[in-house]
């Protein structure tokens, strides 16, 4: 592709609202235009990119045996209120009319879509089990868009579905498409783990996402480097934290506590570590007031909080509702005599001796309070947020927390989606019963997002040689100079008729601009032409990574160029 | 592919409401599934046919130097206010706002989106010419929608947009896109015919529409056999058609047509021919009544009529809105001493000797009425509807009036959106000048429904083998014979590891239900094993239009196979 007739403008002005590298550096490279907050037109170069990732996500969901469909961006409201989602599902489902005023949403994600027509056309378990996939745009009406293609509202996914007669089968399902994952991410060159996640509102009995490792991750991950443990800190345990020195239980007591409502200032006031203090959090749930109990230098993990509880909403009190619950301001909460409150202990508290708790009474605090003899101990859970240095839950080594994007996630939804919207089957004794599903998310954009956060420099982006926009970028250093143009030409051309995909700068620019071009271009392999090595009779290879020009013979260089392409389309790592 | 482990479900039943041969029989072929009206899933089978159209538009659109990008379904209001269509387009826009309360829509079609992205990135005359592609998921919140993908609500288009410095460059890209659709249609198999077509909502200059003839067209299309020329009958015009004989003009007289409103009932009370009649239609526009003048054999078209008024919106006038124009009932409108009114002749009627026309009283008709003196004749313009006989514009010789499928269409914008959105570039003089532009859009679910309804018999689908899901069908006639399943499960190993993408029945099912599915999915070639053949020491090879199967030694069938389909690879056509 010449430059000159090709539909590239790299930018210098970026808006400073563009808070990733990855969205920096793909508006830069003119990649990527915003249409509206979270909406964005691929541009060409950055087309390329996306058809790559999609060809390799369509290659190793094939070789798993799933099957490719295509199901609708606008979909019936009435399928979402089979599977009673329509109620349930937040503000970021993009629901309107059509014109005679029927419900419809766009679409962000298709169980119910695929569930509608597997139960039309499956009804004996010798028509399972399959796995349906589809690469499609969706829509997320995300109340804050941002990062670019990592957040955005609308965005392209792989959506996968596998149908099964039972759990067995789910399984194998489930390890096809933790393999699957694992190949296109790698062919990607991406450095992921899988950690354990939390089902969320999909629901299911089991969930693992894939996460990139990045300082720009949106989520937190623990990770143990020991034995390999990870999961997503909304779903993270650990094991048991140590206990202070052993200790005498003291008598229950009183002490003023002015002004000191966070553990800080408790600590502070009465001279304590806070890991002698239990920290109590008032909640509210749909039913009821939850006290949830975590020792001072711990935080309590609503997701966690939340799955524990059952509940459908969870969120902290009002300062009002404080003093509702606990008869005292926000701040000076506490478990002892309180009353009407659900108690919940995190593990952490039943090893905190002679504590500091609130007194559910204004600038008071207790102390010597012990779990059990002072308060209901009955329930405890694990409700704390895991920190760096926590013990690993597997093998006990610390574990660490790092930043990740989550670029895939998979579920095992079991029968949630197939028994509220009857989607039967015949097993073999002739009984009906629910088909067993799994569902498996990947984001075609969101992975380009994280293969640039991994892959680039001060300079620009480092594309890995699978989805390098181009296999090769020819620069003839000054187009004006008929030599030289007639010296890249030649080349450009000899390149395209082995097969090469290159593009061409022939555009009318300095060297300069177009080498610092290049490099925010970031295609691996570049060839030079023109300048003192052409007056040589030599033109010059650079890599990308390297950036040191080697320079050839001229009349070698398209050997060259053509042996380091076909090096690295061997280079592309396949599935294992 | 085993279909055993495939997704793939023929149908007994369908709708009664499936009305289009090419919708019953994708919907028997469990190629397409409906998800709401209008809203269609692409099962595997029917997304292997729109993957292979979209290469085979990808291919043609590339090699006429097109550049593809990819721009977002859901587009905010401001866009479309700035060209003004957000007030003027219809209910066919589906609107919504999202949890911010803003305006958005599914985009119907791009001008919008792409005119906004090129205007922030050329400035000068050297960053044109280009143009820009796409293949993309669309709405339109049709009030009817039927015949499956002919005209749905969401479906994929391939839309272009191309942008040039002057007229000049627009015609090169113009003739450009009539070669890649050319190139297209007839590599997909496609009988077509291009019209001069009306530029509608869109607006421009001119415009050409690809029309594939079949008779569940929803378009009607002039054509003439001696010379070539071709139109959309809302655009055809005609020759001079043939005069009565000549007359001396007599005088005007009334007479009383009692209950007569309609051309048929005048011409039999007055015992005239329809010729002899000049009919008049009043319409509304958003300024003024107009009365439209035809001859009573002829309708009026208001297409060509808006045109020629050059106005936003024509309709009928009501009865009410009649007698307020003309003082008379609807029915006997007459030109005849008219106030008030713009009176439209077209240019039959100045032929029209001694014509009846209405008095613009109850129950009466003028008779000898003569344009000119009795009428103002001043305003005169071709807004009669084209019809079958009638004389050709460019030859003379009588058209035809044949059922179109309209699969593509280009029009000549010119600079009607980059004026109205400020998309200007410097010329050579330095001098700011609003781009000039074309768009070209082609539907890509539409031209696979095209196909089917040039391509089927009683029994099903004859796929070109351009298109075909997959290139043969293998037929294990009785999966239940170990020795059938053994040697159909060889020659199925065989042909795919000569890389020949083939759909092997290997379901427990009668060999009469495997033939009727191979009928119905029409795939080019079958391969047959088993029965009294496999006995013989043989297998069959059979083709789609011809169905007697061809028994060869069973050694011999894979190359024989695989023979035919090297022959279908390169009888696919490509562009001229």
């Amino acid at each position: 592709m010449r430059w000159s007739s090709y539909f590239l403008h790299t930018v210098r002005e970026i808006p400073a609202d563009a808070d990733a590298i990855s969205h920096r550096l793909m508006l830069r490279a003119g990649m990527l235009e915003k249409v509206a907050a979270g909406i964005y037109t691929y541009l060409p170069l950055g087309l390329r990119v996306i058809k790559k990732v999609e060809a390799i996500v369509r290659e190793e969901m094939n070789r798993e045996g799933a099957i490719e469909l295509l199901m609708p961006a606008v979909q019936p409201a009435e399928l979402w209120e089979e599977s009673g989602r329509w109620d349930r599902y937040g503000r970021e489902l993009l629901r309107f009319k059509d014109r005679h005023d029927r419900d419809f949403c766009f679409g962000p994600t298709h169980e119910e879509v695929v569930t509608a027509t597997v139960r039309g056309r499956v009804a004996s378990y010798r028509q399972l089990p399959f796995n349906l996939y589809q690469i499609q745009t969706k829509f997320r009406d995300e109340i804050r868009p941002r990062f670019g293609l990592m957040r955005g509202r609308e965005f392209i996914m792989k959506d996968a579905y596998s149908f099964d007669k039972d759990e067995a089968g789910l399984a194998i399902h489930y390890e096809k498409m933790i393999r699957a994952y694992g190949a296109i991410f790698r062919r990607c060159g991406l450095d992921f783990v899988i950690v354990e996640s939390d089902v969320g509102a999909i629901g299911g009995a089991s969930a693992h996402e894939f996460m990139v490792l990045a300082e720009t991750g949106e989520d937190a991950v623990a990770r143990c480097a020991a034995c390999g443990y990870g999961a997503n800190v909304e779903k993270a345990t650990t094991g048991d934290l140590t206990a202070g020195e052993p200790e005498a239980p003291a008598a229950l007591g009183r002490a003023a506590t002015p002004g000191a409502k966070s553990v800080e200032a408790v600590a502070k006031v009465l001279n304590v570590a806070p890991p002698r203090i239990v920290k109590t959090l008032i909640f509210e749930t749909e039913k009821e007031f939850v006290a949830a109990l975590v020792r001072g230098d711990l935080d309590v993990n609503e997701v966690k909080l939340r799955n524990h509880l059952g509940a459908e909403h969870l969120r902290l009190a009002s300062d009002a509702k404080v003093l509702e619950a606990t008869g005292a301001p926000a701040g000076y909460s506490g478990p002892v005599g309180l009353a009407g409150v659900r108690i919940v202990n995190d593990r952490s508290v039943l090893r905190v001796v002679n504590a500091v708790v609130g007194a559910n009474a204004h600038d008071e605090h207790f102390v010597n309070a012990n779990a059990g003899r002072d308060w209901d101990d009955s329930e405890v859970a694990d409700i704390a947020r895991a920190r760096t240095g926590d013990p690993c839950p597997r093998c006990g080594e610390p574990i660490e927390i790092a930043r990740g994007i989550e670029v895939g996630n998979i579920f095992k939804l079991g029968t949630k989606y197939s028994s509220s919207m009857g989607c039967t089957f015949l097993d073999e004794n002739g009984e009906s019963r629910p088909v067993v599903m799994g569902c498996y998310g990947l984001g075609i954009g969101r992975t380009m997002a994280a293969v640039i956060e991994q892959h680039h420099d001060d300079d620009g982006i480092l594309w890995p040689a699978a989805l390098s926009p181009f296999e090769a970028h020819l620069i003839a250093m000054n187009s004006n100079d008929p030599t030289t143009r007639e010296e890249a030409d030649r080349v450009y051309e000899e390149l395209r008729s082995k097969g090469i995909d290159v593009l061409y700068d022939d555009r009318d620019e300095r060297a300069g601009v177009k080498f610092k071009d290049a490099d925010l271009l970031g295609l691996p392999l570049r060839i030079q032409i023109g300048g003192r090595s052409l007056k040589e009779g030599k033109a010059e290879i650079a890599f990308r990574k390297l950036r040191t020009p080697e320079p050839l013979p001229k009349e070698q260089v398209v050997e060259a160029a053509a042996a380091a392409v076909r090096e690295a389309r061997r280079e592309v790592p396949v599935s294992a």
